[in-house]
C-alpha cells in the first residue's frame, strides 16, 4: 500500500482523542496472518485471517439489507459457541454469485478447518477439532462478480504457515490494511480496561469507505478481547454499543449486502464470569468497548469516500430518540448540506430544509441552530448577532459540528458523517475500472 | 440567459415525445409579464407575473416539508375561489425570512391588487374588484436571506405595464425562462384536448434542478387551462396526477421548503361544466393533463443539477404500490447507483444493493433485473446469456432504463431521475458564491 507504518502511527497519534496505537501490542489467543491471494492483480495484501487456538466467544450484527452476501448467509447458518477463524477477503463482496458463491466458502471452510486442525496436532499435544462451522467470513469488494475462490483456495497453506502467535502494531495495522477497499488510510482502536480486579484488552479494526449508513452501518468491523465473556454479554454489549458509534454514522445513505461487526473474546485474561449486562463489574468493559467502537466508527466516516470534512450532527431535545435520529440523518445524507460544506458555504438554509423534510413536528417558536459554536437560529428566528463572514471562516476547519435544538422533548443523537465531494464522483464512476 | 429562441424550439422539437412547442399560442384569460427586478444584479428577467384578467380557478399541492417558505405561507392562507395573479420570483426563497418575509408579500400582494384594480378600471367598464388575497405567490432561491422587498416593490408597476393580454409561444418561454434559478434550460409542455366536443388547451411550465425528490417532488410547477373547472374538480385532478408525474421524480433526494404545483383554469373555453371526476367526458382532459404533468418532470429531471444521463426506474409486480414506489425511490437516490451511471458502468451489483436496502420483501427466487432490454438478473441469478460488454456499450446512451420486477404482485411504479456527476458538486459547492 506504500504506507510507511511508524508515520502512520506518528499522524494518528497527534489525534489524541482516537487513542494511542503505539501500544499496540498482543492480545491472547489471538493470531493472524495477512498475504496476498493477489485479487487486486498486485502484491497488497488482500486477505486476512484472524486465528483463535482455543477458540473464541463471539457475536455479530449483521447488514439489514434484504438482499445479502453469501458470507453473510454463511456465518448465520453456524451456529457454534466457539469459532476458530475469521477470514476476511477484499476486491470481491461475494454478493450475488449465488449457490456457488457460497459451495466455495464452504469448501474453504473445509480446506481451513482441516489444516488448522493439522496445525494444532503439530504445535500442541492437545489439539481441539475444528470443523468447518467453526470459521467464519468477511468479505468485502464488487457486488456480483464470480467469487474467486481458485486463488483463494491457492493460498489457504501459505496463509496458515504465515500464522503469528505473537502479535505486535505492525501486525494489527498489516491486517487493518490487508481488509481495506478504497479506504486510504487503516483504521483500528485499542483501550485496555477491566473486569472486577482482571485488566483486559480490547483492540478493534475496520473498514469503511462507502456505502455506510444506518441500520448498522458499517462496513466492516472487528473487535477483539481477551476478556472471558459469554457469547450471551456479548452480544448484549455488541448491541447496546452500536446503536451510538457504527449505527450513528453515514456517508452516502447507501447500506451494503456485506456490513457485519463482530466481537470475539479468547477468555484468556480468566476474569470472572459476569452474568448481567447491568452488573456494575462490566461497566468499565462496557465504556472502553463503547470508545472502540465509536472511534472506529469516526475513522470510518473521516477516511468516507472522497471527504475532505468530519461532520459531527448533534439533534437535542426530541421527543423521541428515533425523531432526533431521522433528523440527524436527514441532514447527514443531504446532498445539498454536503456540498455546501464541501464549498465551506454556511448555507444553513439547506440545514434547515433538511430538518423539515425528515418528517418530524417541529417546535418551531424555540428551534435553534449552531454551526460550531456560533448561534445562527435561535428562538425559531435569525439570530439577532449572527455575522456571516465568522461562520464561514470556521467553515474552512477539517471538522464541522453542527447542533440542532427542536425543543419537543429530551431525547438526544449524535449522528456522524462527512461532506461530499468531486472526489467521491471520481472514486465511484470509476471503481471498477 | 443568452438563449437563442428559435434554436431552442427546434432542439426541443426533435425530442418528439415532449410535445411540439411551436404550436404554442394563446390562452384565452391568461396574460402573462416578465422583467428583470435584478434579483441576480443583472439583467436577466427574475420577476413573472400570470395575471387572469377575470380570475381563473385554482388548486395547488405544496411542499410536505414542516419548514415551509412565507410565501406557501401565504398562498395557503388565502381562501378565494378565484385567484387573479401569480407572482414568481427567483433568487430567493423567503424561507426562514420570519414575519418581515410574510408581510413583505402582504405589502406587495396590496399593492398588486390595487394596481390591477386601476389597470382593470383602464382597460374595460366592467372591472372586477382585486383584493391582496387574489394574489398567489411563488419563491424560490436561497432559503434565510431577506427577501428583496425593495426590488421588488420598485418594479411592480413596470411589471403590470409590461401584462401582454395575447400570447405567443416566446412569451411563454420567456416566462419559463423568467422562473430558472440553476436550470440551463426552460421547461415548458402544452396539449390541446377536449371536454366533451368543446376543445381546450393545457400548457404548462417548471422550473427544477436542485432539492427534488418525492412527497410532492417539485420545485415549481404551473398549468394554465381554458376550461371551465371548479376548484373541487381542479384538486381532485391535480392530486390524482401528481403522484405518477411531480411525486415520481428524484434528482438528489432533498425536498424544497418551496414546492409547488398549481393549475389555473380561466373557464374562457365555455365548456359544459362537469361535476365527477369518474364522468368520462373529463378523461380526454385527465389524460392530456397527466401528458402535461409527466412531461414537464422528465424535463426538470433531465435538467437536474449536472445531469448528463436520464434515467427512468420501473419497477414491477410489488404487492402495493407503495413497495415498488420504495425500491424506485432506493434506487433513484443511491449515490452509488447514480455515479456508477454517470460512469456508464453497468454496475448492477449497486442496483441489488439499492433493492436490498429498500427493506421491501422481495422474491429472491424469481427477482429479475434488466437495463435497457438486456437481462441481467432472472429467476434471482445472474442470467447465463448476460455479457457485459453489450451493457456497457448500452451505458453510453443519454437515457437509461432499469427495469426490476419483484414478483410478489401486480402493482407498478416508474421513477424518474439523473445521473450523480462532478457538476453537480460545481454546481451545490459554489451554489452562493
Amino acid at each position: 500500500m506504500g504506507i510507511n507504518l511508524n508515520n502512520f502511527l506518528s499522524s494518528q497519534n497527534k489525534d489524541s482523542k482516537m487513542g494511542d496505537l503505539q501500544d499496540l501490542d498482543h492480545i491472547d489467543g489471538v493470531a493472524i496472518s495477512t498475504i496476498s491471494a493477489e485479487l487486486y492483480n498486485n502484491t497488497r495484501d488482500d486477505l486476512v485471517m484472524y486465528y483463535f487456538r482455543d477458540g473464541a466467544n463471539h457475536a455479530s450484527v449483521y447488514t439489514k439489507s434484504k438482499i445479502v452476501s453469501e458470507n453473510i448467509k454463511w456465518n448465520l447458518k453456524q451456529k457454534t459457541n466457539k469459532v476458530y477463524s475469521l477470514i476476511v477477503n477484499t476486491r470481491n463482496a461475494n454478493a450475488f454469485t449465488g449457490l456457488k458463491g457460497y459451495q466455495a466458502l464452504q469448501k474453504i471452510a473445509e480446506i481451513v478447518s482441516t489444516k488448522l486442525t493439522e496445525k494444532q496436532k503439530d504445535d500442541d499435544n492437545n489439539p481441539d477439532k475444528i470443523n468447518s462451522k467453526h470459521i467464519l467470513f468477511g468479505c468485502t469488494g464488487t457486488i456480483g462478480e464470480p467469487y474467486p475462490y481458485d486463488k483463494i483456495k491457492d493460498k489457504i497453506t501459505e496463509l496458515i504457515q504465515n500464522i503469528k502467535y505473537t502479535q505486535n502494531k505492525y501486525i494489527w495495522i498489516k491486517s487493518a490494511l490487508g481488509i481495506m477497499t478504497t479506504d486510504t488510510k487503516p483504521k483500528l482502536a485499542m483501550e485496555e480496561s477491566k473486569i472486577g480486579n482482571t485488566k483486559v484488552k480490547i483492540y478493534g479494526v475496520a473498514k469503511g469507505s462507502g456505502m455506510i449508513q444506518p441500520n448498522m452501518a458499517t462496513t466492516l468491523g472487528y473487535i477483539f478481547t481477551d476478556a472471558n465473556l459469554s457469547n450471551n454479554l456479548l452480544k448484549k454489549l455488541l448491541q447496546k454499543n452500536i446503536a451510538t458509534t457504527f449505527n450513528a454514522i453515514s456517508c452516502d445513505g447507501d447500506t451494503s449486502t456485506n456490513d457485519m461487526v463482530t466481537i470475539f473474546s479468547t477468555g484468556k485474561a480468566g476474569n470472572q464470569e459476569i452474568k448481567n449486562i447491568s452488573d456494575s463489574k462490566i461497566k468499565d468493559f462496557d465504556d472502553s468497548l463503547h470508545t472502540v467502537m465509536l472511534s472506529l466508527s469516526k475513522r470510518v466516516v473521516a477516511d468516507g469516500e472522497g471527504a475532505s470534512k468530519f461532520i459531527t450532527i448533534k439533534v437535542q431535545n426530541c421527543k423521541t430518540e428515533e425523531d432526533a435520529k431521522k433528523i440527524g440523518f436527514s441532514i447527514a445524507n443531504s446532498p445539498l448540506v454536503k456540498t455546501a460544506i464541501a464549498g465551506e458555504d454556511p448555507n444553513w438554509g439547506r440545514i434547515m430544509m433538511a430538518i423539515g423534510k425528515a418528517g418530524v413536528e417541529l417546535n418551531l417558536n424555540k428551534l435553534s441552530l449552531k454551526i460550531g459554536d456560533f448561534k445562527i437560529i435561535a428562538n425559531g428566528k435569525i439570530f439577532e448577532k449572527y455575522e456571516e463572514d465568522i461562520v464561514k471562516d470556521y467553515m474552512s476547519n477539517n471538522s464541522i459540528e453542527i447542533v440542532v435544538d427542536i425543543f419537543t422533548g429530551k431525547k438526544n443523537f449524535t449522528t456522524y458523517t462527512m461532506d461530499l465531494t468531486k472526489k467521491y464522483i471520481e472514486i465511484n464512476a470509476d471503481y471498477r475500472s
